[in-house]
């Protein structure tokens, strides 16, 4: 949620809620942080457990019972949620220890009846609640209507924001293009019709994009594609002018919103094969289709894979994009070394400097989410988000932590840097020089084809295992193209599977350490997966990973005997190549910066 | 399947089988290797797969359809299958990129019908298979009975075996005090009955053993485990003798395994919560329970974690146990070096020479699997069976790969040695190296509480993957205690997430390089879990592994120079250890064999 979300916490809120529940006869309603498309950046409306519970991470679920709520986050959000809610009313639980189910399990008695919004929530997502309620022998109801929404007075519209059309350079492969690649693979796994609903796999389908929530140009509608390429957008007509209705083609019919249910109806007459996508899909529409009678088969969704395996054309895109951003940070962190020093920056006058700076680029349309401004303490908060009141002022002897990133017409960026104001201290570079060689792991680790980034992630560990410390959150995620910051399905983390990496897949690699109270150090570059030579003798096809990011590393913070020979070269060659594809776009003082900040170790 | 199995293959059984599936309307029949206790090592009477295919392997799956068959075997078994079955009639599929549900798509038409055995599957087998039907519009259909065993005229009976009891020393922990620990997990699930299927739980929970299959004590029956702590155990009443029968107790009540039907029924007429395990539970029992309106609660088999969870009295069995087992190994490595260079040795020699070595051991029960005894080409076999056919004789300038292991009383060992038999190759000693840096990386890496084994497989393989190479099965996988050589829950491997790594664990640690018509090599120690002090300044609670098994590692095969200064550390302090356990249990010339097999690098 953006600083300048205008959704305020309601105390009041949780009261009014139990009333209604306790009116209705339910035990307890269900409040995750998500919207009726699943988007991880919501769009106002559907803050809900924002306005409920204070809380504003970009991830989290809260469970309302009449006498008792838990708000569950994971490793990221600890911090933040401790500060943000009233620990009176909402209990807080590590999702990584406590899911809402064991938290349930010793609360929910037999007959109770816990209600969830079906469009909250995917099937996949109920499953767990209901091997719960079956267990508990509960009942777990879907509500016609969220009651949060009638009891939310300033409650924002839903979103309607005009569309645009994303086309060639920009989106190079054709939208006729992608429906004729998907449809054939719905031919071959005998789906007639796949629901599409998440806003990134709509934009990216029908080149299209829009302003429905904020940081990514997400299209919220649903759409139903069908296995002869055609698809039914269900979105309001009046978002749609004359060239994106041109655009679209004949091949995309437009229909209202409220003609969803009567199509989905229509799939069951027919006893249509719809693929579903158990990760994406709101029960409400699996619900709808299985009452109506069609054949449901649960799968992933088709542009998830296709959207991920970006086309060396969109490449060259991101590459620029890279370098323009590339820019920015660079004239960021040279006003930075002058001015924080004699304390006159603080986080919130940073980032303001920051994303003017970027806003200056060609082709910029603005972040791609809240900047991440933080200084000595506030650093160690994963995912902190500067406020008036949380705001401080850079100084000497501390670290400042930057997480920020930039939408461009071709491409979306995504960097973490950490640098010392003043003089670091020997453990502050011991810590960071052991993030440093966890990232360089990744960076050059060289892999057979069909490996998954779980299988990597430890590499960027090891060097802070040896002396007993971790952190709390993935290694990488996937990034899309002028989309979603974070995209699957591919993933460098220590749970899950994610997929094979493939070439042109783009994917964070961001390691990072964590003091509560003292300091916060993420090193983090969008890297992409690229095919390299299998040596001599090898018999395996093998892949690599080539940075994307450009933006010294600070080197300050390195302690060069923690590092062997073979990773001070892989930090002189990045740091070779930032000022090479910097240096020409920067005036002469920024260049000279940025040859000291980039000169061999 | 033993090499002396009584087991034949018929090649005229697939034309029978199929006749009397056409004759019943259906159009196909799974014939997974498993039988309805899905153990590893079956019982003869179920060894239906290599009856129908010839395929003997450990891990597979044929689908017979009218007028086609295909077997599915993984990496470790693409060589093997290759060479017993007739291509003509199965075609050989590699499981991890087609299955059987792939398979079946394109093959399987609407209405159908795919018949199975519900005593060879659990719930968890069919879901792929059910999902497959949905999507194809066929019918999975449960058989009364399985029709491979009307047709087999000689099939062997189910295994009678007689009941030993294993008690302390051997099991330290009683099986009354085994009975409360799970109840209490069973009362704070909620869970009134869990069903016990699994041969090595049943072994474990109540202190027995058997001989229903081959290598492994497992006890092949079924018990419902209450949550008051009390067994019902079904079983033929014949196989218990007196002193078994006062060893169980009161609390352990003993019924015909024809009354387990009727023993679900009832906990269907009372809604008892029962406790099924996915991937154990046959679906058969599963079907049963639901049928009779029982609770079905799914979960993991409640004995499988404590199980592997070695309490410090076992792992000292254990560890004897692996001292026996070593002087056996350390006997046969010093015959082998005289005898072999004079091509006198042949795969089924030495292997006899082996297992006789070991057999003179105190507590030796059998081995623990086939020996594993490949020269040369044969030992890229990864899990090669010599028979009088493939037997060959060790020649010089070859490699010789013995995969081997016993049952003890106290411990189950497996270990993997790869000797040069005269000089190598530089190319054999580059691999071996590789190989062994993955398996020093493995055994020597700490890792925070909480770490997966799968996290840390991909350590085992970034040597080899420098040279554009791999190995196509898992690192490790837990083994028992006088049980199963093969033991879930905990693993190292590529996919599948496993259990949390944790003290007492017994895992193998075996990466390997096989090169197809040339020669195998694997490095394989057990290995247990140990908790390791946290460094100074260090925030968690940190693991690491400490090696179980004591045989030298051939030094002829290992190229210093590939090796750095710690890794050369890590064998010198391995084979010291292994010498000073070993040295004195040995006669004076294996003694200075082995102090010059442990000489340091």
């Amino acid at each position: 949620m953006p600083i300048d979300s205008p959704i305020a916490y309601d105390p009041t809120l949780i009261a009014k809620l139990r009333g209604h529940l306790q009116a209705e006869g339910f035990a307890g309603f269900l409040v995750p942080h998500s919207d009726a498309n699943q988007s991880e950046y919501l769009p106002p409306c559907a803050e809900r457990l924002a306005h409920l519970s204070g809380f504003t991470g970009s991830a989290g679920a809260a469970v309302v019972l009449l006498d008792e709520a838990a708000l569950f986050v994971d490793g990221r959000y600890t911090l933040q949620a401790r500060d943000e809610i009233d620990a009176k009313t909402f209990s807080q639980q590590a999702i990584t220890t406590t899911s809402p189910q064991d938290w349930l399990r010793t609360r929910l008695k037999a007959g109770d009846k816990l209600a969830y919004d079906p469009w909250l929530h995917t099937p996949g997502q109920l499953e767990a609640y209901e091997r719960l309620c079956q267990e508990l022998d509960a009942e777990l109801v879907a509500l016609g209507a969220n009651p949060i929404d009638a009891l939310w007075l300033d409650q924002p519209p839903l979103p309607s924001s005009q569309i645009k059309v994303l086309d060639a350079p920009f989106a190079p492969l054709s939208s006729k293009a992608k429906r004729e690649l998907l449809a054939k693979d719905l031919v071959k796994a005998r789906v007639d019709v796949a629901v599409i609903s998440a806003g990134d796999s709509l934009a990216w389908l029908l080149n299209i994009r829009a302003n429905d929530v904020p940081f990514t140009p997400l299209v919220l509608a649903y759409a139903l594609l069908s296995a002869d390429a055609t698809v039914k957008l269900f979105i309001d007509a009046a978002r749609i002018d004359q060239a994106t209705r041109s655009h679209l083609g004949p091949d995309v019919q437009i229909f209202g919103r409220d003609q969803l249910a009567a199509q989905l109806d229509g799939l069951g007459d027919t006893k249509t094969a719809v693929r579903i996508a158990t990760s994406a899909t709101p029960a409400w529409i699996v619900e709808r289709l299985t009452r109506a009678g069609a054949r449901i088969l649960p799968g992933a969704d088709p542009c998830q894979l296709p959207k991920a395996k970006k086309t060396p054309t969109e490449i060259d895109g991101v590459k620029r994009a890279h370098a323009r951003d590339g820019v920015a940070l660079v004239k960021f962190l040279a006003w930075l070394q002058i001015q924080a020093p004699n304390g006159s920056v603080t986080e919130l006058s940073a980032a303001a400097k920051l994303d003017g700076l970027r806003a200056e680029n060609e082709h910029f349309c603005g972040l791609s989410f809240p900047t991440i401004s933080g200084s000595g303490p506030n650093g160690a908060i994963v995912h902190y988000r500067v406020t008036k009141d949380s705001d401080r002022a850079l100084a000497t002897g501390e670290l400042f932590l930057v997480d920020s990133g930039a939408q461009y017409l071709d491409g979306t960026t995504d960097v973490t840097r950490t640098v010392a104001i003043g003089t670091p201290s020997d453990e502050m570079k011991d810590r960071f020089t052991r993030v440093l060689k966890g990232h360089i792991a990744i960076s050059r680790q060289r892999f057979p084809r069909g490996t998954r980034g779980q299988e990597l992630d430890v590499l960027a560990r090891q060097a802070l295992w040896e002396v007993g410390i971790d952190y709390d959150h993935g290694t990488g995620h996937g990034v899309g193209t002028y989309l979603g910051v974070h995209e699957g399905p591919q993933g460098i983390s220590k749970r899950g599977q994610g997929a094979e990496l493939a070439t042109g897949m783009v994917i964070s690699n961001e390691p990072g350490y964590y003091k509560e109270g003292a300091y916060g150090i993420r090193i983090e570059n969008l890297i992409t997966v690229v095919q390299v030579p299998s040596p001599q003798g090898g018999e395996r096809e093998m892949m690599g990973f080539e940075p994307l990011t450009l933006a010294p590393i600070d080197r300050n913070l390195i302690d060069t005997a923690l590092l062997n020979e073979s990773e001070r070269a892989w930090v002189d060659t990045y740091h070779a190549q930032v000022c090479d594809e910097l240096s020409p776009r920067l005036d002469p003082s920024t260049r000279n910066w940025l040859a000291q900040a980039t000169a061999t170790l």
